[in-house]
């Protein structure tokens, strides 16, 4: 029998991490000051460049967990309870990105902190987006589209070690550590073909 | 006969306080003031302790009455003009909450009347919330699945008289209220299993 | 025939419509400066009245807005390219109304011009309503459901006629003014049953 | 066989641009800085013309996106991953009209490089739609109706070339810049009959 409430929630869990992601993604560049009246020239403008460059990397950022729990939701048939509350853990840490790419942003890459402190906020997305594929993947059962799809998440593993590795050169360069986070985006911006595969494979046995 | 609105903007109501709520979760993230340049010691975050930890206590509130709204909708059927103003009331309530957080942050738990009233605009919440449900469950009959579901409604009382008893010891001590106040969040963070377990017992009966 | 594009972009358009009525009436609060720290007392509350109550209002009216054009679209079967812009220039009317709020709330509802530019607000707000009501009801065809149940709109002529009466009565008392726009307010806080009757009356000739 | 996947996401993709675009649509009001307590008269608000003036162009010209992306994905069938990203790229640069929106505002259109810079967010606006419409035609088929409703696109070949002509224009006179974004502004606000007509041409050969 499918239990009635096979799709519970899923479509307003999505709704409404669609709105948040939206909404950070959006607010960031809230946090870029305009350069006020009598400041007009070319060269207010390049002073921007770091939080500039913060915006677009953090951008670039949501939108690929975006993109990702897009996919990963796409697969899944049911939420309960649990799953709801690992979803808002992974929206809470995304939604302190703005808060660390304002900061690392003010004090153009140079300080270590606010280098740390980035690396450390997308350190903690990964682990609660780690967390969101646990819970799910337990929901759904071993043998699911989902957790065949994901297998052993080398990809997520290396982010983490990567992260990790980033945070620490801080001490040494803080724009080597941006150099690591920046090499992490674009490791995903690669899009994640491991469910478009799965998908592709089920449907030819379909046919 | 199955009356032609009897869905009526249940839908539009659920998309509409997802995205108020995704917008009040996400816009407490913008009280957070990032420390400016110059500012990019480990100390000048740790100074932020008091509005991160309210931040993260507040987000736990919002994230709470969203899941437990989710719930409680699931099992609606339909909606009528009360609702939809019952439910605006709640949302307006919901919507001071990262005014009261910001200012609970700004004294660090210390002065008495930020403390008040953040525990005042919690209880108002409740209120709302209560408020909501006895005009849902006047609408969809005192046997629908929401009425048995909810029933004497012990949590909803318990946590009124938590937040009353915490307002009050802000006058001898402003973190034994917010100690209160945490509370609560605790008791709700267990999930409401009231709307699952009658979903669950329904499904046996028609198995 | 049932044209293929018959429901297009009604659900876009209640959702984009929904996502920034939702924007709006939340992004009043942020509009509410915080004390800072040091003023944690109850007078510093207090001397915040006018900005309260100011977003108390225009909460209420954003509100409205939302429930009649939730109403509105309810009963409209498509859309066209004139819809879409009608609607986008009621959005751009009521995303005017946080600027004149705080400024409203900000000279304490004692300033002539404030006052009037929020009446006058409010008054392109129910013009906008107006021609998006028309466009809608030639579009859906003079005995659609929709034409009939709004028939003459006394109730929006006569709005239309208090808030001009609010705007002129600034120049003698800008309480007053203040007065004719809760009057608006609340007389559309009785829910547009015409909607709701008109359905009724449909659904009994079908049964 | 119709595959599984064939409207992978395409609601998300809607439902994550519409919060998107509503928000950068809402946030951009957030930018008029409301004059404070004493600056009540007519001649404060008068001084905000240039202000205004700016959030009433940007508004029309996200509005005018939001209808074009609506139109344009209403006869797309279904997405895949390169669609999501061109999506975000076009998202990305609409974010930055709000930011580029005050900063010419902020300097009365007076200023060369705040009016050159909001014509180059524009200028790239288009070219991420350009790129955005390539990559759905690609995905879609040349024979897509999507496709020859496109047809040349002179529409937006000549867009881009007035954007370029007032960057330009810029260090000749700052106002005859933005008379040409008004310009660009108003043959779009011409709907986009290109995908209704297709529409109904197909409906009458179904007929």
């Amino acid at each position: 029998m499918r239990p009635i409430n096979v799709n519970m929630g899923k479509t307003r869990l999505e709704a409404f991490s669609d709105g948040v992601i939206a909404i950070i993604i959006t607010i960031m560049v809230l946090e870029m000051k305009v350069p006020g009246h009598g400041h007009s020239e070319l060269s207010d403008l390049r002073e921007m460049w770091p939080v500039f460059t913060s915006y677009v990397i953090s951008f670039i950022y949501v939108g690929i967990y975006w993109n990702n729990h897009h996919h990963m939701l796409h697969v899944v048939r049911s939420i309960n309870g649990s799953i709801l509350w690992a979803n808002l853990y992974l929206l809470f840490w995304l939604s302190v990105v703005p808060f660390v790419t304002a900061w690392m942003g003010e004090n153009s890459f140079q300080a270590i902190w606010p280098i740390v402190m980035y690396g450390f906020v997308l350190l903690m997305n990964a682990i609660a987006y780690t967390i969101l594929v646990r819970v799910l993947i337990k929901h759904e059962g071993e043998n699911s589209p989902l957790a065949t799809a994901f297998g052993n998440d080398l990809k997520g593993k290396v982010s983490i070690l990567l992260y990790v590795t980033g945070i620490a050169c801080a001490w040494i360069n803080t724009y080597l550590s941006f150099a690591f986070y920046v090499f992490v985006a674009l490791i995903w911006l690669i899009p994640d073909r491991r469910i478009e595969r799965k998908l592709a494979a089920e449907q030819q046995q379909i046919v």
